[in-house]
Formats: C-alpha cells, sequence, structure tokens
C-alpha cells in the first residue's frame, strides 16, 4: 500500500485529503501524481454504509481522519482500516460514498503533497560509512561509530513532489541526497533497540537538499547544519507500510536529468533503524509525524561524485516499492 | 504586560488557557506561578459585553484565541486586545464574564506552563563573543563572525517552569544556560535587518540545559548537538512584549541555589537579534511561534565557570522585567 496526501479544489477552497494509490488501474502507480488515489476517509465511510453503520461519516472521519499525522496516531488499527478501504474501492462501481464525497480521484483531479505536508519534526542521521567517509576525505571522528549522530532539519520547509525548489541566493553549490526515511507513528520514551520497529509506521523517499557551501561553514562553526539545508526537504511520494517493503533491500537510484548517478541501498547502514530509535528516545519522547532519516547512502550525493546539480537540474530519487520523488531545482 | 500559558482542572479533565499577570494584586507578580492571573480570552469577553456587543464570547475567542501561538498569529491587534482585557480587568469588580468564566485566577487555581508549551520552533544562536570564547578555548572559527551561526532545538521537550528535570542517564555533566529568547509573531521570509524587529512580539527567559558530555561528543562529530540538548528546554515564566523591555539593557542573572553564579545582559552580542532573523529568514519561512535564543551570556553557564549543577541543585535564571524561571534538576 502506498499512503499519499493530496489536495482537491472544491468551490470553498482546497481541501486537504489522504489517500492510498489504486495499483490495478490504468493509470502508471509508480509515478508521483499520475496514479488513481483512493480517498481513504471517504472510502471508509462507503465501506462502513455498506456494512449498515448507521453514522457512518463521523465513525470514518474518527478512524481515518484526513491529515496524515492524526491518521498515523490512529496505529495499526487505521493502517487496517486503511487496507480495508482500499480494497473496498477496488471492488465497488460505486463513485462515491455517503454525503457524495469521491471516492477515487484520478490525476487530473488532485495534486499531490507530501506525504507529510508537516511533519511533527525532522531528525537527519548520517548512517552510512561509505557516505560519511567520502564526505569527510575519510576522516570519521570516533564518535561516528559510537552513537548515531544527527542534526536536527527544518520541518516546515517540506517541498511538494513535482515542484520546483528555488535555490537560495547565498549558496552556489546545488546538491541532493538519497535517503530513505521512517516515518514514526507511535509515541514512545526511552524504546528498547528490539521494540524500536513497532514505532515505524512505515517509509518513504527523502531528498536533503544540500547548499554545501553554507553547510561547510556551518560544520566549521561545529553547530547545525542549517542555513545549509533548511531551505527544501523533499519527502514521498508516499509512505510504504513496513510490513510491505523490505527496507534494506530496496534498491534506491538517484537520476540526473534522466541519468543515472547513484545507486545503493541502506543495507550498509552502520547504525540500524532500530538503534538510531533506541538513541533519540533516551529522555525524549517520539511523537507520530516525527521523520527520521537515514542519512546519504554510499555515492549518494553530488559531493561524492565531484559533480553538482545545475541551474535548472531534474532530481529524481527512486526507491523501488515506494516510487520516484521529483523536483527540478533552479537558481 | 507579561502573557503567561496555564492550565485550570475543570469537571471535564485540564483545559489550557492564555493570561496576563495583574501587576496590581497582592501577590508578587514577578515570582512565577505566584501572581495573580487575568484569563485573557475570558477578560476581553467580558469587556466586549460591556460595550453591547451581542456574540462576546465568540468574538473574544476570534480575537484573543485561549492558546498562545494563535494569539501569536492575530499580531499587533491582539497585543492592544489583551492591554485592553487587562485593563478592563483590573478596574471591574465582577469576578465572571459572559457564559459564567472566570476573569482572574489565584496562585492556587491554576498551573502555569510555559507560555509557548509547544513553539512551532526552536533555534539557538550562539551570539556573544565571551561566551564562545570561554567555550572554545579562545579558538573562534572565522565564520562565526561571518553569519550567526546556530542548531535546532526540540520543540516537543519545553518544561513547565518550577518542575523537576529528570537528567539524562547517558550524561553526568550538568549544565544550564542562561539566555534571552526572542518570540516571533509574525510570518515573513527574506526580511531585511531593518524590518527583522515587527516580527518579534516579545522576548521570554530561555535555560538551554546542556549535558556536556554528551554534546561534547556531537560537536567533534560536527552535527548537532541534539542528545546534548533535546531533553529539556526551559522557558518562561512569561512572554514580555518587545514594546515593555529594554532587552539588550535588562540585567540577567543565574542563581544556583540561592547563590549567584552568573550576571550579565545580551547588550554584548554580536549579530543582534535583527541580524539573526534576516540570516534565519533567506529562503525560509518564519512563522508565529517560532522561539529564537540569544545563545548564552558571557560566563552564563557552569562550563565557563568551571562548576557543574548536582543531583537537586535549583537553577533560577531572573531577567528583569520578565521574571524568574526556576527548575530542579535530579540525576
Amino acid at each position: 500500500m502506498k499512503l499519499a496526501t493530496f489536495e482537491v479544489e472544491t468551490p470553498v477552497g482546497p481541501v486537504e485529503r489522504i489517500g492510498a494509490v489504486l495499483e490495478a488501474s490504468e493509470h502508471p502507480a509508480a509515478v508521483a501524481g499520475e496514479a488513481t488515489l483512493v480517498d481513504l476517509t471517504a472510502a471508509t465511510a462507503a465501506r462502513l454504509e455498506a456494512e449498515g453503520e448507521p453514522a457512518p461519516v463521523d465513525l470514518a472521519h474518527a478512524r481515518v481522519p484526513p491529515e496524515m499525522i492524526a491518521f498515523l496516531e490512529r496505529g495499526d488499527r487505521a493502517l487496517a482500516d486503511a487496507r480495508d478501504a482500499l480494497e473496498y474501492a477496488s471492488e465497488t462501481d460505486a463513485e462515491r460514498g455517503p454525503g457524495g464525497a469521491k471516492i477515487r480521484y484520478e490525476p487530473d483531479e488532485y495534486d499531490l503533497l507530501a506525504p507529510l505536508p508537516r511533519p511533527n519534526s525532522l531528525r537527519d542521521c548520517m548512517a552510512i560509512e561509505e557516505h560519511v567517509q567520502n564526505s569527510m576525505d575519510g576522516d570519521i571522528d570516533d564518535v561516528w561509530y559510537d552513537i548515531p549522530v544527527y542534526y536536527k532539519g527544518n520541518a516546515d520547509s517540506v517541498v511538494p513532489p513535482n515542484t520546483t525548489v528555488q535555490w537560495p541566493e547565498y549558496s552556489h553549490i546545488m546538491d541532493y541526497e538519497l535517503e530513505i526515511a521512517a516515518v514514526i507513528g507511535k509515541r514512545g520514551r526511552d524504546i528498547p533497540a528490539d521494540e524500536a520497529e513497532d514505532y515505524i509506521t512505515g517509509y518513504t523517499v527523502f531528498n536533503d537538499f544540500s547548499a554545501r557551501d553554507m553547510q561547510g561553514k556551518e560544520m566549521d562553526a561545529r553547530l547545525g547544519p542549517a542555513k545549509g539545508k533548511d531551505f527544501a526537504n523533499g519527502l514521498g511520494p508516499y509512505v510504504v507500510p513496513a510490513d510491505d517493503i523490505d527496507v534494506l533491500e530496496a534498491p534506491m537510484t538517484a537520476r540526473i536529468d534522466g541519468e543515472v548517478w547513484s545507486e545503493g541501498t541502506v543495507d550498509e547502514m552502520y547504525h540500524s533503524f532500530a538503534d538510531i530509535i533506541a538513541h533519540i528516545s533516551q529522555s525524549e519522547t517520539l511523537h507520530p509525524g516525527d521523520v527520521i532519516g537515514s542519512g546519504t547512502v554510499g555515492e549518494g550525493c553530488g559531493l561524492e561524485l565531484g559533480q553538482w546539480l545545475e541551474d535548472g537540474s531534474t532530481v529524481e530519487l527512486e526507491i523501488e516499492g515506494i516510487g520516484v520523488l521529483e523536483h527540478t531545482v533552479v537558481e
């Protein structure tokens, strides 16, 4: 299942909804924004009505609220409801559920947003040794092996898939980073590593856009990075439940203007997501909607390859089983 | 005016409200949690009813919502409404407004929360040269002079005033940092320095609790800090509007178990709040409820003094005109 957040134009203004890709439709599901989406809240209401539930709309909004963080907060039960809704929508011929709400949206009927348009928080690790070695000229501090270090990104700077990223004026070295991000769906604190995977609802593609000139300055001052990263974070196109993807084996690819620049997996993570969650949650509460980046896969950015994005470059990050996250950068 | 967020017990559970300190009351206003608070939403409704407004409760909630970030979003008009409400409450003998809402709360009738229990974001600079010199053994990177570097804190880790902070098990070097924080009240992007002060609604005291052993490790890896800071952030006790305080001259004091450890002002900031806001907002949007710390005043933490907090230490940070922010740390 591929979970999405999307926006629909209405006479009273745009309305945000959550959906899932209808894989059986005539549209290519893997390409972001070109899939048929099932409105999970509307389809749940339709399913509940068919089962004879007397208040299907209210109950559907309570169980499958049309906002991703509220949905995540409902845990495994909401995921099961979403799967039921998707199955119901793929079997029924009905176009609308109770109250007249549309059950399916074709590509020209919605705008795809990031699955979490505004995460509760954004942390980014650098858990893959090859990337750190390549980025730091082989000079890795011992502490990197002891703890999964990370910085916190700007949760307000998430950009939707298939949009243009305006590069900041203060930077002239434009880079991408190919990462996978875990999406937290359960509140927890002091989480043992062997229970940590229960806190991950799913995974999404993360493009940690990097203004390398500014980032270098900030890291010399040993704080941040901040301005080197915070102008744009690509997340999406979908969140795929943890049960539906073998995250360590999923092939990851970065294509710049159609040319493959990076290929890899996060199989090589020195610190696992479970260890990372155990580390972060020490004396600190994790919340539904928190997003944690893996760090860049080996050779997963221009810095490691000695080549940079240019004005107008289109960056496609693909993770098999999740989809293609595409942005165009302009100076 | 001193703005607060407080919680009231009710038969249907605790309810969050915003208030202002009634300075003229018999209670000592400067001591957090021991002041009489005016409920700004209820007092606004009472004032509007007295003026003949036909829907005073709805209008009061729209103009002075009982949640600090929603209040901040309403800008200068909400501040003016709050001042009117405070004046009305200090002049009327009425105890309750329309709908029976209490206008004033005595110290035993409320729990003081942080003025922003969950800021939209938390950034922390280190803009005071003496602190950086003392902390880095005089080895300040040139970039520090070029740009106001900062890291991003954990907005989910704000602890209420007058509470106990449980120190993380992974740390044994316990420290405070004496800072003032600017509270953003207006959305903006690419803000020129000479307009930046319009974006600051007010100021509050910030205790950037620091686990120095962990922070040292993280800064060696040149990311963060994260676990060195993110277990607790003290903010409060009040937000004082920018017009009501001379922020550069306000005397700042840290007392540990009653003994003065630190004294200073942020007059010595190398990068002003205006320059910091201009820097942060480049290609990045600032939002109401964003909080920006000044960085520690010179000799404003134990690291600079060669002495640490101990199990049971009570830390009082006072900024004249704002109040005393008190916490007790326990191992």
